[in-house]
């Protein structure tokens, strides 16, 4: 039995995790950033102990807990370097909460963490190498290398959602223009969306949406596509093109064995995946070598507690 | 003792390398890749054992032999699987080599080569992450992780020089349009020295090519930035802009703990480093945090030779 964490910056979900990746039980609290770190990891605690007497284990029987956080986390030291949400630089996070719980405490980036999920007990079992991009918000990534988290020499790998891709003139959240999350995430489908709304009212996007263009979400975009609403394919044909572009990047510099796609926008399942794969082998650059192969993620929200537990 | 293969499109060198790294003798013959890959591989068993005997060595006390090859290599099964400049599929490259000199064999692509040699006695040394790129007729790269080669789960990582960066329109030989390559080579300098030569006669970099728009130079443009040519300090500016794009989308996605500069471009030194540093800080992803050191690589053309020695 292990115990995993997923510290996000609104909630603090915790799970009881069996080695075979199978979640027993849940708690969550809301996080309250703005408590502070030890009442944070007071709660992770408490909420651990609920579990465990909930279902009868002794904490003798839990051999680790893990924790995804929403930032940049030093596993060795037990800190999470910087955690913008929540405030945080150089947190001691690890000792703080063996305060409470003696467990070996461990802690990655949460898109790490969900990535180790994934290539785990998820859609890259069984593969040496794989690359996960969540498509959400922002766009989060993970490296997994032989069954281990890959983030660089100063924690910080593979910010994907950073890489540069093209000059579309939209300035990201990090300051740049051209960021692979202007173009990719769900967030993008958003923004043109409400463009497409504003230019015409009688797009679908703007009707299921309920006519209420702030309001205005990702899957309806998506679905306007589905019913071939001029409008959505256009957004939705430049959003693979780019989205591809991205891919294409992610296999020419990691060539990993298997590309992941999670969060919100791979729901659409292979409405995305079919086209997405077509562009992908018409801008890949070796045309007649084998290529990592692309799949949608398999664990969704689960995937932040399970791949906490596991880390080690 | 080992034995480095530099296998070239136009030239096979061969050296003795020792352990530290080295190089205490050398020689080369033409590739001739019309003659077919076993001429080559006999070029190759025959250049080693010219070596051998000038120095007086005996085949015995060599420890193994490594080629680096213009193309993608599996070094497990000792295939050249591509090499373009070559007209080679899938070439047993060591099996041939074996008929004549028995030795292990290992080959890498030559860019991975050139990396482990500048991580291992280079500019890279002592750092347990790098990655090099060397601007020169394209952009090649290498990751080394750990003391060795990263190539993938289908030996053709890390191709940074086939990174999409922009928009710029112009089209790479990949096929695709605003690779690094296009910005970051010394033939995008040559590319932009000869446009401002056409625009502007009298700019400095048409001088020192002594008025041969054709037979204008990566140096010829650095060399007029350096005399403060406006036409050539425009170049040099963009240049320095867009590698510096690379760069910071390298730093976001591997993290290594240093990066390394060779080929032609990067001997422009300081000159280089300096602004490129500056950029590169102004555009980082966490701004706090510690990140790759920029070097210049160390090795030159050695670096070839004494990566493939080391090989394993």
């Amino acid at each position: 039995m292990r115990i995993g964490v997923d510290l996000g910056g609104t909630n603090i979900a915790v799970g009881l995790v069996e080695e075979d990746g199978k979640i027993i039980a849940t708690g969550s609290r809301p996080t309250k950033p703005e408590r502070g770190y030890e009442a944070i990891a007071r709660d992770i605690a408490e909420l651990s102990f609920e579990l465990l007497q909930r279902m009868g284990i002794s904490v003798k029987d839990v051999k680790s807990m893990g924790i995804g956080v929403p930032g940049v986390a030093d596993n060795e030291k037990g800190i999470v370097i910087r955690a913008v949400n929540l405030f945080w630089t150089k947190v001691p996070l690890a000792k703080e909460i063996r305060k409470y719980i003696d467990l070996p405490i461990y802690m990655e980036n949460d898109a790490n963490v969900a990535a180790l999920a994934e290539a785990t007990f998820g859609a890259g079992r069984g593969s040496k190498s794989s690359v996960t991009i969540t498509l959400g918000t922002g766009v989060g990534s993970g490296f997994i290398l032989d069954g281990k988290i890959y983030s660089g020499a100063h924690h910080f790998a593979p910010e994907i959602g950073h890489m540069v891709i093209g000059d579309n003139g939209i300035r990201c959240n990090c300051g740049k223009i051209g960021c692979f999350e202007t173009y990719a995430s769900a967030t993008a489908l958003i923004r043109e969306g409400k463009k497409a709304a504003k230019r015409n009212p009688n797009t679908l996007i703007l009707k299921f949406a309920n006519g209420d263009i702030e309001g205005i979400t990702a899957k309806n975009v998506i679905d306007a596509a589905k019913q071939y609403d001029e409008e959505a394919l256009k957004i939705f044909e430049e959003y693979v093109k780019y989205l591809a572009v991205g891919i294409v990047n992610i296999i020419n510099l990691f060539d990993p064995e298997v590309i992941i796609l999670g969060g919100g926008v791979a729901n659409a399942g292979d409405f995305l995946l079919k086209p997405l794969k077509k562009e992908v082998a018409e801008n890949i650059l070796f045309k007649e070598l084998p290529y990592a192969d692309i799949r949608k993620a398999e664990l969704g929200n689960d995937a932040g507690i399970i791949g906490a537990a596991i880390l080690s």
